[in-house]
């Protein structure tokens, strides 16, 4: 599968992958190198070999390689060569800035590292998100409804009628006339997952399963939604305890969300 | 001056810039490869030798640097090597992401790259902004009130009577409970520069002046305000039209700041 055919979508690569794996597990990538002997890209390498067969797609997060340093940063450019070219790359950077300075992210990202989506962050606007969209074969997923504590200053806020994150989803019409594929972040709850409901086509990036101790039986509300919905996994798969092996812990991952939502067989179009 | 004694804050250090300088001009760093001859290093080198007798700070904008891959990216660990120790560098990053990715994120920048302040998107609330305080001699900008058209999606938004940038402002008192220091960043426009006149301490920095086609004459509002605030200009100063000369260029900024608002000295606390 050719990344840059501009003959495939984002949300129609996903979904291929996520047909393809009977999956919706996305894995996340953070490394923690004070957890992690031994050569950091044998380390990734290692993690990608285990769970390539049910990884939907990765999400590697860009803080915990900036964190690292220069060398850290350098490894976001392998990573491209080192995950199956089926299994789309989604880089969670959160990034949120105006036109130009947005260019040169998407640049940066989908041009120098080659990654098929991108997290961005949506509060300056729709000129702040529009050139990660101009990339047809690449996916943008916004920060909408979050369920870590600060939600409540903002994106939740105090306002019932008029709640922040509803104003968010509502640039989903806009997204479909833009030539990139919009979708959404949503935290692990039933209250975030049931937002969904009125926006049956887009794709859905939930983190939260594990070590951050969301439940996969919040995501009852998403059970036979046709479009392609990822949830993450990040900690509590790349760092197992003793005697678990990430292959096996991946699997029961997968399961599990099925196990709530129904495999995604049933919902191939 | 020790940039992590710990004894003074980001807002006293960024005060004694611009008293020493009489300035409030922030030089943006915007490397444009296409536009530069010869080694960006020199270059970088080069403006800020030219520039830093009133440059009360640098503002490096990380997408640019990003956007040239690995070798942009190193660029910013040396910067603290090349501004003068007296002078604060901001880094324009606009991060926010939650607890321990910000953690992650403020480690890159503060300690790996040692900059002074960073930019902050505070839309996940408090718990992605905390992380960054938590350094005592470091500053942090909360976009609050920017002038680009997508403001008007969410910032400035359509309720007149509850606007986010004002939910973002009310941050500030929360601000000085935490041990850094919590500034803002404001679009060049009369209305952004009004805001301000409640919170008579807080940093404010300003970009937009120059190329960007904001005029001196919207700070009005500033005149006679005591706490350490910023204009930045970037491009038009970085790469200035044929015959023009830098360093003249950057003394007229400073003085077209100051001739609207008064001159630093003034307001010496």
């Amino acid at each position: 599968m050719m990344w840059d055919d501009g003959l495939s979508t984002y949300a129609e690569r996903l979904a291929a992958s996520v047909t393809q794996r009977q999956s919706r597990l996305c894995v996340g990538l953070d490394p923690l190198p004070e957890r992690i002997e031994g050569d950091l890209a044998d380390w990734l390498r290692r993690v990608i070999d285990e769970t390539a067969d049910v990884a939907a797609a990765y999400k590697p997060n860009i803080a915990f390689f900036e964190a690292i340093g220069v060398a850290g940063y350098e490894l976001l450019f392998d990573l491209r060569d080192w995950v199956p070219a089926d299994i789309p790359l989604i880089l969670d950077a959160k990034r949120g800035d105006i036109a130009d300075t947005a260019e040169r992210y998407a640049q940066a990202y989908f041009e120098g590292m080659r990654m098929d989506a991108v997290t961005v962050n949506p509060l300056l606007g729709r000129d702040s998100i529009a050139p990660f969209l101009r990339h047809p074969s690449r996916g943008v997923y916004l920060l909408a409804y979050t369920s870590n504590p600060g939600a409540a200053d903002f994106l939740v806020g105090d306002d019932p009628e008029r709640p922040l994150w509803r104003s968010i989803l509502a640039l989903e019409a806009w997204g479909r006339t833009q030539p990139g594929t919009l979708g959404f972040v949503a935290g692990l709850t039933a209250q975030a997952a049931g937002c969904f409901s009125s926006l049956p086509d887009c794709p859905i990036l939930i983190p939260g399963l594990g070590a951050q101790g969301g439940e996969a039986a919040a995501l009852a509300a998403l059970r036979g939604r046709r479009a392609a919905w990822l949830v993450n996994v990040s900690r509590s798969l790349l760092y197992p305890a003793a005697g678990a092996e990430r292959a096996v812990l991946a699997r029961q991952f997968r399961d599990q969300i099925n196990a709530v939502t129904g495999a995604p067989e049933a919902e191939r179009e």
